[in-house]
């Protein structure tokens, strides 16, 4: 009997899954429209069983670039974690005001930035986030996130993923696909919150980070981060990490357009052998989020080139945030 | 109706499962001793709900190093697949017998790599591993699979995988916990059969590894491993690696005793916050498999001094291989 109702529960579960959520749209936040229509049919079409483009599950991997893709980068969240703990450590020790880069950063001084800027941002980088253990720079992030509101819009950070997206990865989950962040930001700065803000656990983030070594504090080993860069995870080096983390060529990929940061990840997840799908969120609402392009154009040309799908935040989304930012915004603000 | 059912369905499952489970052995190939009693009696009191030291599914990882843990390693089986594909350079190319460090490798001269062992095995590493994309790569560690047969027993050597250990895969996996390997070989060589071998995908392989960088072929962009050095996945860079790949510290950590590379794996699992199990498997049957000791024994002191479980292929195993070498033995061989 035990296993007669355990062959019924499996026979339910495969039967009637499908069959609710067929019944529900999977993309509330996403207008019709050409994008909606391209995703939802690359889906069916990979995931029926006797379809000529079926993906066996094993090979259902989805990446996604994080700032600007999956919640605002106007301005980056992690450049604002930098500068609140600089804040936090010139309270400890005012002589850092005096000291450059320091200063400049402080004093929100772009210009001195202009010359040498990938020396000047490593030293703010290393001031903030080498020498601390793993679960020490986890609590810098928790404290952060808790405390900061986005300059403009008053809110938490981690009210601005977007909405459409979020449904997007659930929708991608609910058929059997992995679902990966690949993002230039830190792995460690993602790690703390992607669980919680996107369903996507630690071991699938990939990220740029600082090399780190095996050290013994109170007779424990405790890994320490060394001022020194493991991999910038950006352009080129996103399907290397893909490579490295996942050893699977991505059958769904996901950028945005502001640096050309995601093209080298798009074209990998292109250039697998068997069907794929790639998509490009375009920046084009000021009214409801931000307005930016990209200098060269370099993103929206590879789309063309290659066929990704561009999103238009405001032709394609019906809904931004996650939750709309004027509904936490404090009283006043 | 159906919700009705899905219900049933989830309840069945979560009732019947585990007093499924609980009717039979989970690890039938271990002796019923102080081992098999300690893994079992850990994976209870981790993941009943309730219980004290009740570890949450999302931080049930669990490590396991591959050669001489998950596999036989006498010899290292990628050292044979190295070999293997020197020969067949070698008939493409007979000059590469009178060059060192091929001429020694061919000949089997292992004096001559007492002299800067590093260097000479990794221009054999660089011959027989760079240049190649991914998919060919693949496709030769598919061949020699298929073909090779352990110079003793006469058998592929996915067949010297141990039964022991793979059954404990499956229970682990059965109480919630994602395994994943952690070993000093190749990434890209274990991801080829580790998901038929032990049920575990690419993605949750970590190995040693070169160089890649991202390249043109026929318009499409592909990984090409470079003559370089990534990562050598052992010692203090398995923590610094798994850091990378999983972001938690595990909370089974398996591996054995031959070089010491195990141990500060074992030591940062042991070093979480919270419960942990450690083990080491001890090769000391010369009758069913091989009897090997380590020469400063560092990794049974530290299994000592830590509290690590040691397991004994003599005295803890019933069965050693997952299937008997003997059972596919050529005729006459």
């Amino acid at each position: 009997m035990g296993k007669t109702l355990l062959a019924l529960a499996a026979v339910a579960a495969v039967v009637l899954g499908p069959l609710r959520a067929g019944a529900e749209d999977p993309l509330p936040s996403w207008k019709e429209g050409r994008a909606k229509r391209a995703i939802v049919e690359f889906v069916k079409r990979t995931t029926r069983a006797g379809s000529a483009e079926f993906v066996r599950p094993e090979e259902r991997v989805a990446v996604f670039d994080q700032d600007g893709t999956l919640w605002a980068e106007q301005p980056v969240v992690q450049g604002a974690f930098v500068l609140w703990k600089l804040r936090q450590l010139a309270e400890r020790d005012p002589s850092l005001r005096q000291r450059q880069p320091f200063r400049a950063a402080l004093e929100g001084d772009l210009a001195y930035f202009h010359e040498d800027p990938e020396a000047k941002v490593m030293q703010l980088v290393a001031a903030t986030h080498a020498g601390a253990t793993d679960e020490e720079f986890a609590e810098d992030v928790r404290a952060f996130l808790d405390t900061a509101r986005h300059p403009k819009l008053g809110v938490p950070y981690t009210q601005l993923t977007y909405r459409p997206m979020r449904e997007l990865l659930d929708y991608l989950r609910a058929n059997g696909f992995e679902t990966w962040i690949c993002s230039g930001g830190g792995v460690d700065f993602m790690r703390v919150y992607a669980e919680r803000a996107y369903g996507i656990p630690p071991e699938r983030v990939i990220g740029s980070g600082l090399r780190k070594e095996l050290a013994r504090r109170n007779r424990r080993g405790v890994l320490l981060r060394k001022a020194e860069v493991r991999t910038v995870n950006d352009k080129a080096e996103k399907p290397v990490n893909i490579d490295v983390q996942i050893g699977k060529r991505p059958v769904f990929a996901a950028g945005n357009v502001r640096s050309g940061g995601d093209v080298a990840m798009l074209e990998y997840s292109k250039g697998r052998a068997g069907p794929s799908f790639q998509i490009v969120v375009n920046h084009d609402d000021g009214a409801r989020e931000f307005a930016y392009a990209e200098k060269d154009g370099a993103t929206l040309a590879a789309a063309e080139a290659n066929g990704f799908t561009v999103v238009s935040v405001k032709d394609d989304w019906a809904t931004v945030f996650a939750r709309p930012p004027q509904a936490r915004r404090p009283p006043g603000g």
